[in-house]
């Protein structure tokens, strides 16, 4: 399905933008482009429409079943597909794993008028790619309205698009620093919440399901004083023992789940036990 | 509070034992004694009583404020301290931030008997020491009456006792066969669920709060023939879009949630909004 090809060298220039973008979160930003590696994930993006630019892909993955038939997919979406060496290849990867295919593409570029009726995270600050990829994951799986990224690590750091394993592609993902986020929030209709330890309100105390958007702080310092000005009640996950808190990602999952299960336990129950 | 002596080198029993401990099940399954590293966790299991073999430290951790009164607690305990090289911790760690210190410690022997009589989870093969460590966490965090680990990674793998972040030196966990693990809870009176896709019963269809085993399945292969063939029935947590699944810890966090959200939710509100 691809012509033979010469395979692209460690330092041809689509190589070393590849590199680039899993490294520099400047050069994602300028080019508004992002990266991604593994059969699976490129997989999703094709599934899910996203833009891609480009794949890269050693000549064995199209030698594997599954390789030819991303590539086939990727061809008949037009999709430029170039091959490399193994060498050029690990050049363009950002783990030792890319199985094969790392690829470029373009996020879409959302709004907060893009945000769905369900639960909203407002993710303040993040600093840890996997707690940030566990909190889109999360969110998309229990069918929430979508995240906000205020500050923090960026959304389309490598190890961020690993960890939501495709939500990405999927849910919408906005990035806004955290007063200008709020404020659009409020504007919409939104009932805004901190998600904090020490607050007044149990997470199956607040309607959360439809109109509400918690801000999950960042791991160190919580959330930011522009939060705390804003928000209308304290939402916290009440703990037993002397555990102090739960990762960021924990957090946001679980109340991704209750908005979930408040919707859920509403409808008419569809099963006895 | 301790009294000058020439640091240890790299090559010393103690250094190499706790190295060892820190890379090798079989060390610490023939031995019975477990690695750990970090201030923070240090002191959790001094705080938790946990029976500690010995700390290594570095002259530098004595001149910090907190890593002296790690010590003056360590030492009122009787635990033997040995000043080390950087070179020795270093030897001795499994990150490259131990923070000054390395502890061995010797994990209490639990028997189905210590759980409580909150939320039991079954961690069925696991083999991401980052997932069995987060449910272990989350599971303290929310009252569950303990854990059961039947098979997968080693629950006192070094990346496990710090994801766990000291729920290790105070949750129940018990290592058992998964055969026996159930067979034990059934005789106790439990009801055994599995959690998996594509089940009858919504999480909050099923009392979880009281005398309820979930099965959590390893991230590759789900629960085990054996526990299929013992389950009362199938827990799913319903998913929107094509997400296919959760991490396992993530998995083990919501149900360990909704147990607790049970037992809050059924006791009068302490709060309105």
């Amino acid at each position: 399905m691809t012509r033979a090809e010469t395979p692209l060298g460690p330092k041809h220039a689509l190589v070393r933008q590849a590199r680039e973008l899993a490294r520099e979160r400047r050069a994602r930003e300028e080019s508004g482009l992002a990266h991604m590696e593994g059969v699976r994930l490129v997989e999703e993006a094709l599934a899910a429409g996203v833009e891609v630019a480009y794949l890269l892909y050693t000549p064995e993955l199209a030698e594997r079943p599954r390789g030819a038939e991303l590539l086939r997919t990727a061809a008949a979406r037009g999709v430029p597909l170039h091959p490399v060496t193994p060498e050029a290849l690990e050049r363009a990867a950002d783990t030792r794993t890319p199985q094969g295919v790392v690829g470029v593409f373009r996020p879409l570029s959302r709004t907060l008028d893009d945000l769905g009726p369900g639960l909203v995270l407002v993710l303040d600050g993040l600093q840890d790619p996997g707690n940030l990829g566990t909190a889109i994951r999360s969110l998309e799986a229990m069918g929430g309205g979508g995240a906000v990224v205020a500050g923090g690590v960026d959304p389309y750091n490598p190890k961020v698009v690993r960890g939501a394993m495709g939500s990405l592609f999927r849910l919408p993902v906005v990035k806004r620093p955290i007063g200008d986020a709020l404020a659009g929030l409020r504007a919409a209709g939104r009932r805004i919440y901190l998600a904090e330890a020490g607050g007044a309100l149990a997470p199956w105390a607040v309607d959360l399901a439809r109109g509400a958007a918690v801000v999950v702080g960042s791991e160190a310092a919580g959330p930011s004083p522009e939060a705390r000005a804003l928000a209308d009640g304290v939402v916290s996950i009440p703990m037993a023992g002397p555990t102090e808190s739960l990762n960021a990602g924990v957090a946001a999952s679980l109340l991704a789940y209750e908005a979930m299960r408040q919707q859920g336990a509403a409808a008419p129950p569809a099963l006895s036990h």
